[in-house]
């Protein structure tokens, strides 16, 4: 009998995707919508097996480090972990996961809008709260709600909503009322005193399907890249040079971050999103570029965009435009 | 009796500087090395008392907000809270915090060394560890220590140090062991079982000593300046835009990072750390660009950089080169 | 009686105004319409005399190099001179000498349209015509007309408009007619077999009017800016650093020409015209700009641009914006 | 008998060169140093005639069109003609023809010193003379020996070399004496008062030999390439992405120049040399990146640099930096 190829190891009679738990989170809906993603993956260099796809069964884990190794040792056939939130920040844990270990890819990509929810002791009624903590971003979203229904009450500041949340719980808190999302109430054993706060839904979360390296999906007109840069040496220039391999060949960034690399203050990565696929002649140019002047570039993925829009292609930067110089540089390399 | 002056609301007879707590942390540490460049502060306006220099009462908090908002309110002359760290990355909550809210600056800045300690349950012997966590920066960091004297351990990741101890302490961990900071294994009631393992002494924290808006301290020639510009609109090449205004007058970047401003995914402010002094030209000039092509510029201060490097200065971008060019300027102007 | 001022020295009853000879030429026309830029100039600092403007005497010179220096010397106010053409390109005598020698400013500019004729030797008639000489870009600019008028003509291509001329009076050419200024019919004793064939008007003539250097005239907000840059040493990226120094500020260029410096091959300065007037901010931080990094710039006036466009200013670059920006950053310098 | 071949027309028993002449100029020397240069092109696709090489008959032409001419119609190899002069500036009729019209390459370059003569009309003693007559540049090289030699002399500037001493033979000049190339004494019928006058050897003229397109020479290491760029549109940032386009990839510019492309005042082509040969990769992906924004894009010719001066290849923009960033990027997208 052979070994199982690393590929399909976790495939068999139902793949098995790995997210960050426990189940029940906003974690585990975007893994439940990303999960036909991770089957048409897996059914490439399969017989198709009928007309039946493949269900795929989830794994709650306890950290994004696990569910990641889960990936990584082909237990899991790919897992989903937040990458970023619009209220807090990016995460990270994922991001210098996937910037430094054993390669990994995002495949897809999903949001999900957050909602924020009231939670105080049981018994603590509106009238009585005097004070609310929450983080600045969730306390700027829920701003019209409180000041409509806690005219009474202001607002302090917290790490992260959670730790609102965590302060009542443990006694430690200064306020009497938390704005967090709607989990937190059950996970610290507090009452929803109102929920669907927010003033509007701009606020969301994106989580991403990583699996191990492969051929990406094709393109599909509307994608996004993700890499991650480690600049050669600390020489001014050099940011504004990488910037500047995305902009001649007309590739716009979507999201830029410095991360530490863990050799010692100002030593950091880019983590990068752009728009576009590496199938595309003008991010392959780019990529290209930056691999020739970079220390390292790694490559995490080209996927569909979760907002569907499509790339506008500047003037002259489009495959057919790439082609056709390519065919007069030959032609004037040749003398023709 | 006079009102008291905003800037001295927080002196009398002894000045208070807030910190994150607990006591006895690496941030005390650096609080007391930083507490001196306070007491000039405060001093400017006041009489000199005589020869003796005011002592500082440390005051712990439990989290940075905490700390920022009693500098806001004038309780305290300044806080010292940790913005940056080259393993774990930079603390979100004290950007966010010098971002939004009432304006504050960092008025100086100070890098403890990151120690690491490998911690255990009590009992636990070396040769009995199989599976160490930590961090990956911390494990890349420890990692001749670790094959030197854990020959037969794997080390998993974690998203933080803390986690990792906190894992071993609340039972839910897989490893044996935990890389952490010294003050992980008296918290979390673990035993030290080996300190100093780190292989070089690269890893440090920057801690930075915030107080309510003044003039700057004077430039010392090795000076930092720390600002958060908030870009105009999703124009592609903003960015590239925004580090040409200080490439173009010499002045070099020493971080920069994306932070959510809160208005969605994709909407980010980039929180700046530059070489030079807001006093002198060149800095002044590339404020002014951004000034006049963002939507928002936060200034946060210029202070002397921890390690004392000194800014060299491109030819043609010294405080005497734009002075000259004024005059050149106005002559012309005049048709002199 | 007091020392004749050096900006009024060439006044007195008339003043007296220099262009490139000889009489009858479009030269003539441009400096005949240029002329009242002289008078207002000439007036500041009199006493206004009633309601007469003062009448130009106007003087042809054999070159431009004399024409500019009777301004260098004060004999005359000013100076008409050829400094651009649509067809044949640059003058060079005319940006050189303005690039070296004695200052000299440009107070404003006149264009006049290019008109062609065909011309031959007396008793040639068009159906006699096989081969038609001209310099290439008025080949371009007479086209259609050739292909009408003269079918069975080819056209061959001479170094100037004048050498085709040229090469028909003193026998050398091959080809029976040449395209040609109206004026070289008489120039050469040839005869002018049609005129006004060109295609269309857009070849012009650019004209500038010379003065002693002295305050520019106000800003109109159709403007234009020249000057010259020598660049510091041939370190690559100078010229890109040049032309960020105005993109920057959002300042158009509107011609730029390397000239030789005459100390090499491969040394060349810069001629450049910029859209805006020194006395706006973003003109003038922009020449501070270059007035630093460059080894030397020659400031060559702020005049009207001759086509009346108004100069588009970009958001963020008005001199209100650089205000602003002022007030902002000598409030931050002062802890306001 | 069969027709000629295009490119071996002007072989057979003797190739020809034309040159600008008359015969005994700078240029015929030029064209006989450039003359073998010839031959080897001509001797691809030929058997090797024994131990002989090709000899090379010279052919004087009245003007750069004519020889060029000449090229097109292949009645002559190649031509040989000035291009550029670091006293008085490139030579416009050689850009535009090379810009327009059948298109021509550059095969190879050679300078050669300009050497400057005082010249006057038969019987001036060097003390009689008051004032000479020469171009900016020639006067700037001349200087010292002039200081010396003529102490009682003032220097008037004339619009070329050659018009200082054609003033002198027709009788319209108000100098004595010029400063010209050596050739013009006997070209004006005047006396030679002193030669080799120059203060250094730094001045010298480029030529160029041309032929018809054909495959480039092999790269030497130290080659230069030429082309002319027509910019999409008067939008402002356009020169500056064009000079990105070599920057990005390392390539320096030796010369930039616009040039009027005949469709009216403001509309500019650009004339470039820059380092390096169309076969090396980062001059190709740069060549690519111009034809696809720009409007048109001509190939003038990759040959060796009359200087041997080799290129500096920066890091990362090496042959074999691209190859190896190719194959990167192909296994990315293959998931290898």
């Amino acid at each position: 009998m052979p070994a199982p190829d690393d590929h399909t190891a976790a495939a068999g009679p139902s793949p098995r995707l790995a997210f960050l738990g426990p189940a029940g989170t906003f974690t585990e809906q975007a893994a439940r919508s990303l999960a036909p993603k991770l089957a048409p993956k897996l059914a490439t260099g399969q017989q198709a097996s009928g007309d039946q796809k493949p269900s795929v069964a989830l794994e709650p884990c306890s950290t994004v480090t696990v569910a990641l190794d889960l990936v990584r040792s082909g237990e899991v056939a790919g897992a989903v972990v937040p990458i970023e939130n619009s209220v807090e920040g990016s995460v990270p844990v994922t991001l210098d996961e996937l910037a430094t270990g054993d390669p990994l890819v995002i495949a897809a990509e999903a949001t999900v809008p957050i909602q924020f929810s009231l939670i105080a002791r049981p018994g603590t009624t509106l009238e009585a709260i005097t004070l609310v903590g929450t983080h600045p971003h969730a306390a700027a979203q829920t701003r019209k709600w409180v000041a409509s229904n806690l005219p009474q009450a202001r607002v302090v500041h917290t790490n992260s909503t959670a730790a609102a949340g965590a302060g009542i719980a443990d006694g430690t808190a200064t306020w009497d009322a938390a704005i967090t999302s709607p989990l937190a109430a059950d996970h610290y054993q507090l009452q929803t005193l109102a929920q669907g706060i927010e003033d509007n839904a701009s606020a969301e979360t994106r989580f991403v399907l990583v699996t191990r390296p492969g051929a990406p999906a094709s393109p599909t007109g509307a994608d996004k890249t993700s890499l991650v840069a480690f600049i050669r040496t600390d020489h001014p220039g050099l940011l504004l040079e990488l910037l500047e391999e995305f902009a001649l060949r007309g590739v716009n960034l979507s999201r830029i971050e410095s991360r530490p690399t863990g050799a010692g203050l100002g030593r950091y990565c880019f983590s990068i999103d752009c728009e576009g696929h590496i199938a595309e002649a003008r991010v392959g140019e780019a990529l290209m570029g930056l691999h020739r002047t970079c220390d390292d570039v790694r490559f995490l993925g080209s996927y569909p965009r979760a907002d569907g829009v499509r790339t506008e292609v500047e003037k002259g930067t489009g495959d057919g435009d790439f082609r056709e110089a390519e065919s007069w540089l030959a032609s004037l390399r040749n003398g023709d």
